[in-house]
């Protein structure tokens, strides 16, 4: 049982994860990707996805963002993204380090959703001032967002739309791609490359693995040498089974969807039990496994107090007396988790 | 039993260190470093160099050497170390992207161990050139040497003496460190800090963990921002413990000197058996756990004809009838293998 | 006679600046500042501004202040800026290019100037967010400003020391710097470091030069190695006297005041004679050289049909039937020339 | 009169490039190189070259290699070059910059130049190493070459052919191009393109102007965006006509050949008259305006005393009693210089 809703990155991994690393620790086994496991994670998204693609492992979220939007950004372009958008404000400047100095240009989003007009304005900007001014390149959009809301199909689809009709890439951050998937019910495939994605962030540490993350291309052609970039920042692993194992064992028999699935229903969970307390209010839409919510502060500091652990955020329109705070489940959050925390709430509420 | 002598980097994890990884499955567990494990990690590397130091694991040597190098080089500045080092040529221009566009010197070095004096002759030219030269920041030397040779001790201090009357900053990538440091003899303390190192690459993944490195800053203020450096190179884990604790294991009950001892016999063995072949010859003193040998054309394709994996190495100075090969054991190897790749090279004697 | 108001950048040198480069036509001369003319520039600037400072010629304002920025910024680091400074978007990323992945926070100001407080806030912000975030590492203001305005000295001087309190460099991209410094009316030293600037980008080519401007480092020790920076970015002139020279000529004998002070003038009685307008309004203070003003379309458009230069404007608040545009004065601008563009606008008035 | 022979860019401007400056010295002029010199320069060069091009004036040399070889190069690639060539040894680290973490590859070239042979051995050891290496992208060569030999064209061809076969842009440092187009009595085109050549540094600093190269683009196509990488790199002048009005007067009537004539002339004279000395030898062929000679100490010291200004030169092959020494001419080079030197130095010989 646990009081921990701070973040999904706090969990253990899934059992079947462990058991495949521990499965894959056999030798001598080639290095560098030239060994079973990588190999048949290649076919695994190839059938998942429905398409050849060109995929990429690595070890972290922050890696697989950078590298991507590196790929399909020049030294002099700029990656269009929500101004609060974790490549923006969480990653430490690695997009612009990998890009070699590229640029991100922010765009408010209330629902951390950017728009098409917005890409369309920023290209009209950027094509007035010429030379002066960086390239835009990529838009990334962020699948379940920052706030915990989820782009419909027809949203991505119609940002792909724009972004391609002036020549930008498009880029999906999907730290929490499987929560977003569950919440829409829709095939990777439509979820992806057929509302004109170009490259994924596929993210798996936060949803059940120790640590992996999958960059996949849907054009192979588009991840030309991309291996060398994945190289020169580190991150080739020489025992890369153990990361294509976690992989595989992620994606094989639905275990991220089922993963996924489980976080958001104990969201929603959440959430309803919270909405229907007088005086508390969500702050956004809970899509995925990510509650925004305001409270009275004496609620907040109750809570505290009970050893629950969450965030108080910044950057939320609230009420004087009012405190918000983000709430995260994962796979590993318990009915009895959820219960706990409704009760404490519950509990104050009188007071 | 294995016949695969091609490098230690495709051994499994050795079963303490998986273990320790089990045993860090529980959750939650705070996220990027606040946690046990990592704690722990710090104060058995300040034990086990008796010194105070900054440590930071990563996944990869590439990452530890480029983050380390890109900590004590500015952006116009270049670093010294012998001209085939790892660095220098498997990196994929790792260290020179990290710095920011800084540049590797590379010294000859038949037995890859660079000099004082070559130090001494690069700093004079730079100097004498001035602005218009990269400004000489640090020396880098691998230990063991990619030849498989060791620095003595004296070796390391009269090089970094020189590196410091420059004002140059010493790195050791140490990927085998522990191989070196069962062939010296001495202290952890003693082969690094008080022979004048700044910063270790300390590796673990070639003897015994599944992907873990460790940069080692024994002036804690040299460290500043390095945590920065981390994170933006997406190489901080959220799920660190999982990193952390493979390390832990790999360094408590001298695991990592026994593993290492048992890969420097290995390959002592593996020497003293071949050097006694007619017509087999050591190209470098056997030092650590690689050898690199030249052998008679046809010996060579026997032993691949019957099934022993390893690398024929170029750059080496040998004999048109002679064909030279490099051959790595490891903490896996075992006594039996050694013994059939002797009797496979014996067996061939005659012919 | 002229009707271009678009730029001061469209300028001839003037007469002394160009005398001087002729005069400089000497040779041989000692290459890459070995130069009389680039020793009497060092002594000139201390003292103008009546302190040892280490100077460095470059050819253009974003040479300049790229390599200021990142002379004062780690490449995890960030610049707190005006949302729409020159830096921000007007330089095609070079500053994120030269600090090596940096970044620039930009931060709202109606009127150009960046106040202490957002300061402050953001720096709150990236502590809360540790090693997640960059480090607010430099303040960059503009003076005068994109917007024609100018800190006061009070501004200038709170904004440094709330940048100082958190340990953040300050840099002041002074591309009409001498304009500002004719409205202030006081010494240089007043309008930078005695207010707490540490770095300096003293423009000259929009304000009578062919091609220079000049980076000052009131603490030479903060210097360190900035050659080496200039000479990697391909900013370091073999034949520096041609910069040195127009500098020198700029600075003495109060030309860059005298430059400035007649552009001010030209542009006080061009937005007085605007103001008087029915229907014209200024849309900023016009402190130095530049009007942004919002008239009726038909009469923008008119004075187009006119044959006058300038640009439309966006981003200012305009009502429906208005248009903002900028007009910029120089130092070659003639008393006639500000009297035919308000006689063409009066002419207008009563259409 | 002179006894400097330090280098070619000790020199004034020619009175034929600071007329044009002076000449162009009108206004208002469309900045950025909306400018009719500029339109004229990139018409000249179409015509003198004779084939489309794009054309990008900068500053300086450093600027216009590393530029160029950032076009050609990605930031996980290498350049292969002479081992001492000037973007190697002389620009701090320019390239690697502007490449944004890029490497150079040094060969070895007794004469300073590189064959194609060394080309194919260096894309066979990348290939061999794949990913962990960096990726063989372009050849950089000087003409005349850093010992002041010239290619044949035949040689530029051959190492081109090479170079293309392999997928590697062909990358050519003129800084003194002038000088060798002369000795080869060749069209430009010739000397460039028609040879393999892909983009070209046209120097003109050395040869008689105030501070001007262009970079040329034989396939516009390849200088897609470079417009960009200048303006990043704060190297697109707002009052762009200072420079391109340089360039124009420096082709133009043949200015630029009149001028390398003359100081190839200067040179062969003043190497005739050296090498005719006993105890005098040249350590290679003078095919431009610089000369690499072995003299005895004792001769080198009494030149020195004599006012005559070079280079002692380090790495030459030289005897225990030889000192090796560089002189160049130039455009402003006159005989009774090279008189003066050579009367000094038969005046010593009896001594």
């Amino acid at each position: 049982m646990s009081r921990n809703f701070t973040s999904d990155n706090v969990t253990p991994a899934c059992a079947a994860v462990m058991a495949a690393v521990e499965a894959a620790n056999q030798g001598p086994v080639p290095s560098y990707g030239g060994d079973a496991h990588t190999v048949r994670l290649a076919a695994l998204i190839a059938e998942l996805f429905e398409t050849e693609a060109a995929v990429f492992p690595v070890t972290t979220g922050t890696a697989a963002n950078a590298l991507a939007l590196a790929q399909i950004t020049p030294p002099y372009g700029t990656v269009l993204c929500y101004e609060n958008a974790h490549v923006a404000t969480d990653e430490c400047g690695a997009p612009e380090f990998f890009m070699g100095g590229g640029k991100l240009t922010g765009l408010p989003a209330a629902d951390g959703k950017i728009r098409a007009e917005q890409v369309a304005a920023v290209v009209a900007l950027a094509d007035s001032m010429g030379v002066h001014h960086v390239k835009p390149a990529a838009v990334s959009l962020t699948q379940a967002t920052e706030w915990g809301t989820v782009y419909t199909l027809d949203q991505v689809a119609e940002l792909s739309a724009m972004a391609q009709r002036h020549g930008l890439r498009v880029h999906m951050d999907g730290a929490r791609f499987a929560n977003a998937l569950v919440h829409l019910g829709c095939s990777p495939a439509a979820a992806t490359w057929r509302s004109g994605v170009d490259v994924l962030s596929l993210g798996a540490t936060k949803n059940g693995a120790l640590c992996a993350e999958l960059v996949v291309f849907f054009d192979p052609a588009l991840a030309r040498d991309f291996d060398r970039r994945r190289k020169r920042a580190g991150h080739l692993w020489s025992k890369l089974r153990f990361l294509s194992a976690q992989l595989v064992a992620y994606l094989e028999d639905d275990l991220w969807l089922r993963n996924a699935a489980h976080a958001n229903a104990m969201a929603a969970t959440l959430a309803a039990g919270l909405a229907a307390l007088p005086g508390v209010r969500l702050l956004q839409s809970v899509d995925a496994n990510e509650l925004f919510v305001a409270l009275p502060e004496r609620r907040v500091a109750a809570l505290e107090r009970g050893g629950f652990g969450f965030y108080r955020w910044p950057g939320c329109a609230v009420a004087g007396d009012e405190t918000a705070i983000r709430l995260v489940t994962s796979y590993a959050t318990e009915a009895r988790d959820v219960a706990a925390l409704l009760d404490a709430a519950r509990g104050m509420a009188p007071a």
